[in-house]
Order: C-alpha cells, then structure tokens, then sequence
C-alpha cells in the first residue's frame, strides 16, 4: 500500500496546476462576461485556452489507449480534481468535459470503423461537441427498463420516435452529433431491449424544444440542458452503436470512469470552496471578531477537510479497483463514490456559500451554480436512492444461504 | 389552552381558500408564461388578480389596525400560510406581499402625516411598490453596526452615499420609493447611528446598477434583487422616518411580524411541497413499483408531515405571544422561528426535488425557485449563526450570577 | 387559538414545582445511593415521598375520570413534563409511573368489577405494582400479529405458554400483577387474535428468568426489565381483560395517553439536560475561554431550545386533540409525537453529555442514564421506522383516487 | 499509488483471521459468562487466549522495533481492525490493549534502562497491566495545561497530590503500574509544567476510589475505570519518565499510534455491526417481509458501507503518512480520524441496534456495549470539538499573510 504518485502523475499535476495558474483562474472573469453575451454557444475565449492546453500537452488526458494520452484512471484521477477547481472552463479547455469523455470512451471502445472516423475523429480534436440522449420525462428513468423512445427498423434505416430532456450540450450548435438510447427490441429479455444510436443533430424530424434550467441555471455556456423531440427521425441503419439490443450494456460500460471523473472534479470544486471560505472568513468582520474566529465556522472548515480527504481517497481506490479488477469488480465502490460525492461536496458549498452572505448565492462568486451542479449529480445516472438500494443488496447478499 | 381557530380566522381562511382555487391556482400557468416576457415588472395578470382579491375583501389582511384589515397576528398567520402556497402570487395579488408589508407597518407606526398621505395611501392601494435598502456588499450586514452608507445632513437635506445590494422588489418599474437604512451619527453609541430614510427611486445620483441572482434566479417577477449606488443623493430633510439616530430601533420593531410572515409563506410552500411529493411519488413507477412504495421516500413523507406540524405550532404561538405580551416578550421565539423554519422547510423541498427526479430541478415544477427562496432567507435579517448565538446566549443568562 | 394554562394546570403546575424543589430534587441524592443497595425493590426513600405527594394532592394526577384526579389530557400534559425532570423519582411519588399508568387505565376502563376492586384499588393506593407483557424475544413484536405466547381455553382456566422479555417493573417485588397479551383465537382475522389477561406474579408455572439491561444498566430501582418465562401458566376465566380477542383494540386504546406521558417527561428530562449544559458550559474553562463562549456550545444550547419548544406545543396539541377529537381523530399527532420526540430528546443529552466531559457520561450526572432511557423510547410500542410508514400512508391516502 | 496489502500484512491478516475464527469467536460466550463473576479481574479464559495467540506468533504486534513485531503502522492497522471485531477479546489476547500499547510506545521510546528492564518488560510479557493517568474530574482535561495533579520534587522523591478518574485498566489487580502526568514546574512555559511519572499501584497514600461507568457499563473484565486519589503520594526520583517539563512532549509523542489503533478497532466493531445488521434483517420478518426488505434499513446498510469504506483508507493514509513524514506531517490526518471515525461509527452502531430492537439495547448482543465505548470517544484525547478548532485553525492559516 502506497499513497505517493507515481512520477507521470506528478509530472502532469504540475503541468496542469500551472496551465490553471498561468490562463485558466486569470481567465474567468471573461469568460463569464463573453459568457453573458454569447448565448448557447461557448464564450469565444474557451478557443484561446484549447489552444494552450493542447500546445502545453494537456489534451485528452481522460482517454486511455493511443488515442488519448494514455493514462490510467489512477494517474487521470488526481488531473481530474485540478480541472474541477473551475468546472466549467478547465474540463473544456483540455477537452476532457462531459458528456463528450463518456461519448468518446464509448466511440473508442464500441465504434465501427467510420462512425470513429466520423465522429471520434473531431471530438478528440475538439472540433465538434456531442450529447448522450438517455433521460426521458415521462418515466422514471432511474429504471433504464422504463426507457420509451423507440427505434425501430425500417430497410436500410432505423425510426426514431420520441421525448428526451435534460439532453446537457445539446443546445450548444457546435453539438453535432447525439448519441440515443431507445428501445429497438422490446419484446427482448428487459436487459437487452436497448440499443444506442448515433443521431446528428439537424436529422429532420429531430427538434430542440427549449433548454431547461437547473436551479435557474441554463447552463448556456456548456450547451444547456435540452428537450429534444423525435418525430420520425430516420438514420441510416450504420448508425447503431454496437449491436441491436446492446444498448444497456454499453451503458454500463460507460458509467465507470465517468463516475469518477465526476466525482474527482466535484472534489476539485469542494477545494475551491474551501478556500473561499476560508479567505472570506479571515476578510470579514461582525459583532467584533472575524467570521474565521468563529467556532461554528471553524467547526464546517473542519468537517469539510475531514470529509474532502475521506471521498478523494474512496475515488483513487475506486479508480485503481477499475484499473486492477475491472467495472465489475469494482462495482460496490463506483455506487459508493456515486453515494458519497455529492452529499458531501454539496454539505460544503453550502457552509462556503453561508459564510459568503447573500453574496454566496449570487452570479459574484462561483458558489451557488457549482452548488446547482452538483445537486444535479444526486440524480445524473439514478438518484442516490437507487444506488443505495442496489448495494445494500450486494451486502446483505454475503450472508444470504 | 385552545388549539382551534376564531371565527374570524375561519371565516377568511374559508374565503382565502376558496380564491386561491378559484383564481390563483387557474392561474399560474398564465403568470408564468407572463412572466418570461414581462422584465421586471410583474406579469399584467397580476391586476386581474388583485382586483378579484380586493373585490373578495382579501386586501391587506397582514395590516393591524384601522387602515389594514384590523386582524391580529394571531389571526393573520393562517391566512400567510395559505398564500404561502402559492408564493409568487397570493401575497401579492391580497397586497401582503414583501417588502411592502413591512415598509407599509412602518409607515404607519413611524411615519408622519405627509410620508404616510404620499406614500402609505398608495401603497395601501397597490398603486405602487417599495424597496427596503438596508444589506450592503462591503460589510458583513448581520451586525447592523457595521453599515456604511452614509446619511448626512446639509442644511434642509441629507446626502446620501453609499452601496446596497439585495435590496428586493427595487429593478420593478413600479417601485416609487425605497426605505434606505444608512449612518448618519457616526460618533453616537453604536444603537444610535443609524437612520431610516425615504429615497424617491428616480431621484439624481440613486442608480440601479444590476439584478443580483439568487442562484440562477433574477426573481424578476416579483421586481428582482437589485445593486444600487448612492452618489450625492439629495433629499428634503423630512424625509428622515421618525427621529435622527432611531433607525435601529425602527428596523427591530420591523422584523417581528415579518418573520411570522416569512415562516408561515414558508409553511405553505412545504404543505404545497409535500402534496406535489406525493402525487409525484403515487404516479411513477420503477423496478415494479411505485416510488410511494418505496421506505425511504415514506420516511421523508413522514418526516415532513411531522417537521411541518411542530414548526406550524411554533410560529403560531409566536404570533399569539406578539399578540398578548409584544415583540420584546416574544424575542425567543421570534428567533426560534427564523432559525428553525428555513431549515426544515428547504429538508422539505429537497426531498420533494428528489422524489421529482431531474423535473424536480426544473422550470417545469415550483419546487426548484422556492427552493431558492428558502435558501436565501437562512440569511434574511441575519444568518441563522447570529440567531443562534444571541439565543444561546438569553438561555445561558439565566444561570449567570 | 390560546397558549395559556387554565387556571386548573396553573395552580396544579406550581403546587407540583414546589413539592419538585421542597422535595424530590432535595431526595435524589439519598434516592441514588439507596438504590445502590436496594436490589431489584424502590429505594425506602420513596415511600417518604409517596406520603408527602398523596398529603398535598398530588396523587394519580394522571388518570381522569373519579378514580383519578379528573384532569384533561391537556392539563395532565404539563405536570408531566415537570414529573420528567426527576424522572425516576417523581413519577413514582406521585403514583403516576409507567407502566402502572397504562395499566391502570386500562382496568378502569375495561376491567370487571372485581379486577377493578382486585387490582386497580391497590394500584391506585399505590401499595402494589405492575407490569404489562407484550413483547416477545423470538419475533419483530412491533407487527402485533406476530405475538406467539398462547392463552388456551381449558374449562375454566386459560393457560399460558411463552416467552416475555423488556417487561418493565416485573422484578420488583412489589410487582404482584401482570398484564399479559397472547394469542387466543390464532385462526380468527389478524387483529381478532390476541386477548389481555391478568397474571398474578407469583403463579406456578411463569418463571422470572433475568434482567435484561438498557446500554448496561438494569434500572433496578425501577423494577428493571424482565425476561419472564410461562410454563402452563393457568389462571381462571375472569382473568380476561375486556372479551376475548380484544387484545389489539386494547392495546390500541392504552397507547395515546401513555404516548402523552412518555413524550412530555422527556420534554422535562430535556430541560433539565439543558439546564444542566448551561450551568457546566458556564463553569469550566479551556483554552481560556469558559466553555460557554464557545460557538459550537452556543449553537447546541439554541437548538435544543428551538427543538423542545416545537416538541412541547405538538404534544400540548396531540393531547387537546384527545380530549376534543379521541384517540382516532389524534392518530396522525399520537405517532408523530413518537417520531419527533425521542429522537430530539436524544440529540439533546447527547449534547449535554459532551458538555460534561467523560463526567456526562457516568454515575455522576444523570444524563447517560437519561439518555439511555430515551434511547429505548425509539423502541417501545414499536419501532420508528413502523410509525413513520403508517403515518406516511395516511398521508399519501390524501391524494389517492 | 497502490491499495494492496504487503506481503507481510497479507500473512498476518489471515493468521489472525485463523485465529479469530478457531480461538476468539469461540470463547465469547464463556468470556461473557466468566465476566460476570470474575469482578475486576479478567475471565481467566483470557490466559488461555494469550497462550495460544503468543504460539501462532501474534503478540506485540502493534510494537515496532526489534522488542515488538516490528510492523510498520500501516502493517500493524489492519491487523487491529480484526482485532475490533472483538473488540474485549482479541486485543487482550494478543498483548495489544489499549492503555498497554501506548505505555509500552511510551517506555520503550523515552524510558530508561531500569524503567524498561522493571516495567516494559514484564508487560511485553502479558504478565502486568498498566494504566495511563491523566483526565482530572475539577478541570477540562482536554486543555493540558488545566491539569493540576501537583508532582513536587521532595529530595530524591517525587511527592503526588490530586484526583483523577477514568483510568481505564486501573481496577483490574493485574495492574501493577500507572503512568501518571501531573505538573511538576508550574511556573515555567504552558507546555513545560507536565512531567510523566511511574507510580507503583501499591504505593502508599494512592487510593483507588471507585469504577466510574459508562453509561451502565463498569467494564470490569477490562480493569473499568477508576477513580484514583493521591495523598502525598512518593516515589524515587528515577520513577521520572523522560525530563522534567517534558510531560506534554511525550503526551504528543503517545498519541499518533494509539489513535489509529482506536480507528481501526472501531472500524472493525463496524464491521461486525455491519454483518449483525445483516443477519438480523434477513432473519426477522413483520408486516409481511423481511426487515432486509425495508427501504429504510437497506438506506442503513449502505450508508454503513460507505462510511466505512471511507474511514478505512483516511486511517490506513495516516499511517503511511506516520511511517513516511512522522508524527507532525501526519498531524491533520492523525486529527481528522479522531474526528471522523468515533461520529460514523457510533452511527452505524445505532443502525445496527435499532434493526435489533429491544435485544439490540440489551446483554444479548454486543452492540450497545460497543456503542457506549465509541461513544466514549469522542472525549478520550480530548473533546471532538476541540480538534475541530484545531483542524480549522491549520486550514485557516495557509490563507493568512
């Protein structure tokens, strides 16, 4: 048992914490302000720092194999956390932002030839930007089974009818391509009615509705949230992922590393808020002591730290388990992350947030939208309720006859 | 001892009852949609709304005495709890919505003849609207001694200057006047410095500089959060609220009935929370059953219901002791009741979030905005730590030689 | 709506507080090393205190009607709280301690003539104990239906086989009546088998095996906890409570105002914790400051005192609910006065514990005793979790078509 | 980075699981049933569970250096997480109960020749006892600097006066020794006036008061804990341990080892909590299914899970850090589980009683002994609290010019 990094991860942790240091913190207030302007799309300066981040050998650095840069999930891990210390922008920036990784991965591992040629080809680039397609209102899709856009096969084609939401990027118009999740057998054993479909986004008959908000958010600067509409879109039978009824394993397929991804750079953004709240504590001042001074703030510092600590190593042991044993193996510890992350870092932005007055819940700090964020999280891929369920069932199994 | 309601209180909750489903309810769709496009100033439904509540004798029912509609605290609570229900309409369709009520209760407690003829008569009429300007972004604002902005008489004016933010209701066009609460003894003992002012909005040197989010909220409908400078603001001198140096104590004097208010609005969007929760939980399924089925959402629901009815309890007895031996008697309480409602009622709303899944986080449910709502009022009047503390401290006083 | 005592409960709440300071606060210490050396029997002390109780009129203040002091469930409510703060001690002196309460006002209300004049003149005289024996070591007795001691017909004598243990009061040697629920009809409908019956303690065949301890200890001086054994327990036909198969609905009746009672001297055994944290924060000292000044203290003493006083007005409202609606029309407050309360009370000796130090958590304060007792709360008459999906259903059956 | 366990480790762990399961699991019952009539004396099962651990070469492990087995911290700690599984026994067995542990640390780092030749030695050997005095009932012990047991140079003798209590292991007769911290310099720098000295149990003028309990429990099978009174107590000079003034540098020195030694055993009473809340749920049915079925408890059983898995490798990092920067580069991890560890454990363990009910609170199970001794904890070394000030005050600092 070892806790240092290896040399490749301290290496590129440095390189990292600089390319944040040099361009990313001392952009942020103009991308927010381009970002007030610039309406669905990215804020123009997001290009400048691709650039950079690509000239600096920051590019990438999610994907394994040769494609990407190689990494394992244990030297990307700690990388992740340093681009989370300013979400919106770092991830972007270094072309490793949800939901493109997870499309990526998925095109990597499951593409045909062209539809890696196709479409890969220009995300690695960062040339066009992509969605995943999989949530739908009118059911409950924590059950995947409850999934009900259908896709059904006609010729040489495949049909794709229905209602998705809270499609995030998918409002951006550099988002070129969808990846759907539908059901094409649904006569099938539950687990292998599914299957996904790569859609482009201006298909005839495919409509973005309007984005949603989270929080009040639109998220506008990272394509938003859309409903999006499938009447009739017909795509050309190449198009499927995989093979037909594939679709549910692939999706599982794709959590796992996204899982920690997240959860690494929700740590990030639990680091920066700590740190606000700390610099914010030491600059005020009420009934006669700084807000540092007082115990039941110095009691959320120290909780914050205590928790920080114990997640961020849960998520590197989670990471090394995928690394070692597999997804299935570590199985109990991807839900455990999924648990434990954002109830954690949202308890933290909240005592960041409250130490910050009214000023924490505003557009002035970067506080009350990192906490919509991660409140979504307690739903993105099942709301914790069910991941809990599934691995109390996974325990008590141990002692089952 | 006698847990029921008057006949008075009975008689107008029937009525209120009975104007919320007939009116108010039909029309919140309208309101909304209204409300995308009407900027800053309230969707038109809203005289429509007035006009019936006004015709159905529901118009300022939170005022005492004889230019309100004479009711006690006691009396009023219950009829806030209903309007509660639906937030962004019900006050202000019965002209009982905040800031008004309390600037309206001041002026009528502090206010001479002419700043009640020229403002409260208006206001009392829903002609037009106010502001109260009392939280600044350089100070920690919970410790009312350290407000800065300052109030200086020059000859038959004072000059203001000096920044406010958060100062809600103010980016609405029908705002005519704001309360603003700033320094003008600086030298006097520290509950003797301030003074309450009232500052036509469209007076030289008072510019509106922006709308303060509250997460992603402008709450633009309800006349946003507003920044304000003040720079060589002029007004005449009998403009000053009661005495020179009498701001403090007008400002406590403002905040008990409010906080009654804010607490039972608050209770009524957890009982509209609660029974969203449950239609929610009662018409989704997943893994073969519903989510009502599920133990952990029925323990929320429980927990709701039981949360709900102590804190009801609580704020009503508040009101009666208010009522019976003042706002100095009922100081504990007062303070119980900031500290506790906030809290159990954003549990509440959370829950009700969860159990919506990502619809819940939506435009497409109330859940999320008055969520923000909740949030922001653990720092209306002070964060619940400064409650707290001075709780603490009357209860540790008692064991003190 | 009225907050005030009536003049009844005014009179009677300060006679009860005075013989509180003249007597029982003055007797804990004699109380407590008596104990030491009294075995499973009431340390002497207390019949002095008995006599002193009966002699100024406080004496089954508990029970109305004319057998017992006559008072509403709401005028009973307060003197309970006050009997919590000495919670071992003032209860038994004043003849108003569980579980001779529930029995007692169970044979008032549904015993024979002779079990009244048989059991319930001794109870009432206070020269004789009881116990109730209901749960059951080998089976999850919060379902009743799952009660398996058998009660069998034989002429005319019932027969008792089974297994009782948590029998509360059964070792003490004054304890010469059982109350016993089994099983007599088991092919009648689920709620139609269980029946009440009378079981003199000292019966051939029921065999007092052991005292079961709560977190160590055996509250011996409250007759402690007995795992009691019945071996052809036979006794004759007119020992049966009320009609047989009746049980449930006796059990369902005794449960509200015994809920009452628990709740409100927790509520008292929670003052007196906070009085006791106030006092101890007030006289150490660390780190050069009194403990009283720090923060998080400050922040644990105004919770506690927000928590009890929504605690005390919904049982104050569950027992006007009884007296005005009945037991059913009180359903929905009955359980949640059981969710709310221990788990409350709890929190706050758990905090005045710490305030002590390792001091609070021995011999030496009675907050760890306290605080045990409190803990075994969330237990009796069923588990939390049980009460909570109940009342959850009820709640969810509101919107169910 | 790695997670796997060592060589080394990986033997151990599995002799030592053998071990529990062929020695430890067995004798539980007998050792329970001796206890309760061996009073201060362990059951003398133990001798036999000593010889066979020091036979399969499990003894001293938590020692390093060549007079112990020479394990690295992080070797050592999942070792004493086995060891909590029993948490009475299995650390007894194997000569590696706490206080011992940390006397013997303490002797074998700063004793000298004759202290190590007198005391270590026949400790290594399990052949005496010693206890750790330092907690005082007058003052808040969890400031050092308040203790005031006065250690007065008197010629070649030191001359003990004060009171302590809580001295775990002093009962047991087997103890032949205290380790007692008092103030020898009061007039020098705050951390100079502690000096540690070597005080036969026997010496004259030491009396051993009473067992304090916790909660109900005297845990006299593990010595209890007493209430010890020195009276001019003397002893040499060379009983002095270490310098004069260098109490608190040696009490520093103590505590790192000692605390992930706690950490783990509490982790491995989790552990077991985990697997009895298991059982239990599949085992009992109401209401027409398992408890394993409710939502609520499978809710516990994960949450459990994850909490657990977090503190494991919070705990196991502190050691590496221990074993790879020391003691002061270990200093917020070394604070971070003493803050974390007691809270979640006692957590899971009131989970795990409540799936139990009432046998849950009781004799029948180990479940509220271990909780009354993780509850302990959140004192032992000092108040929770005032590690969290601590913590905070460090955080605080990186941000301070």
């Amino acid at each position: 048992m070892n806790f240092a990094f290896d040399d490749t991860t301290a290496e590129l942790r440095a390189r990292l914490l600089a390319f944040m240091d040099e361009c990313v913190y001392p952009a942020e207030r103009a991308y927010g302000e381009q970002a007030a302007t610039s309406g669905w799309s990215p804020p123009p300066i997001l290009e400048d720092l691709k650039a950079q981040a690509r000239e600096r050998g920051l590019w990438n650095l999610f994907l394994p194999g040769e494609e990407g840069a190689g990494l394992t999930n244990l030297q990307y891990a700690p990388l992740a956390e340093i681009m989370g210390r300013s979400p919106g922008i770092a991830a972007a920036a270094t072309n490793c932002a949800a939901p493109d990784t997870g499309n990526m991965e998925l095109l990597a591992q499951f593409g045909s030839e062209w539809q890696r040629k196709q479409y890969l080809e220009p995300l690695l680039n960062g040339e066009i930007r992509s969605a995943f397609a999989m949530t739908e209102p009118d059911v409950a899709s924590s059950d995947a089974t409850n999934i009900s856009t259908s896709i059904v096969r006609d010729g040489g084609e495949y049909v794709l009818n229905g209602r998705k939401w809270f499609i995030t990027g998918a409002m951006n118009p550099d988002c070129k391509i969808l990846i759907v999740m539908g059901k094409t057998d649904p006569d099938a054993p539950a687990h292998r009615r599914q299957s996904m479909i790569l859609v482009p986004r201006d298909t005839p008959g495919l409509t973005i509705k309007r984005g949603m908000t989270v929080f009040g958010y639109d998220d506008a600067s990272h394509g938003g949230h859309a409903e999006i509409v499938f009447e009739d879109v017909r795509v050309p039978a190449d198009h499927l992922i995989g093979e037909q009824g594939g679709g549910f394993a692939i999706a599982q397929a794709r959590l796992g590393p996204g899982r920690i991804h997240h959860c690494m750079r929700l740590i990030g953004a639990a680091e920066r808020a700590v740190e606000l709240m700390c610099r914010r504590a030491l600059s005020r001042s009420a009934f006669g002591k700084t807000i540092a001074q007082q115990g039941v703030v110095q009691d959320w510092i120290a909780e914050s730290r205590v928790r920080i600590e114990q997640l961020r190593l849960l998520v590197l042991k989670t990471a090394w388990l995928m690394d070692t044993v597999g997804n299935r193996g570590a199985h109990t510890e991807i839900q455990a992350i999924k648990i434990a992350t954002p109830a954690a870092v949202e308890w933290i932005l909240d005592k960041a947030i409250q130490v910050h007055g009214a000023g924490g819940l505003s557009q002035d700090f970067p506080l009350a939208a990192a906490w919509a964020g991660v409140r979504s999280l307690r739903f993105a891929d099942g709301p914790d309720e069910v991941h809990k369920r599934s691995l109390a069932y996974r325990e008590l199994k141990k002692y089952m006859d």
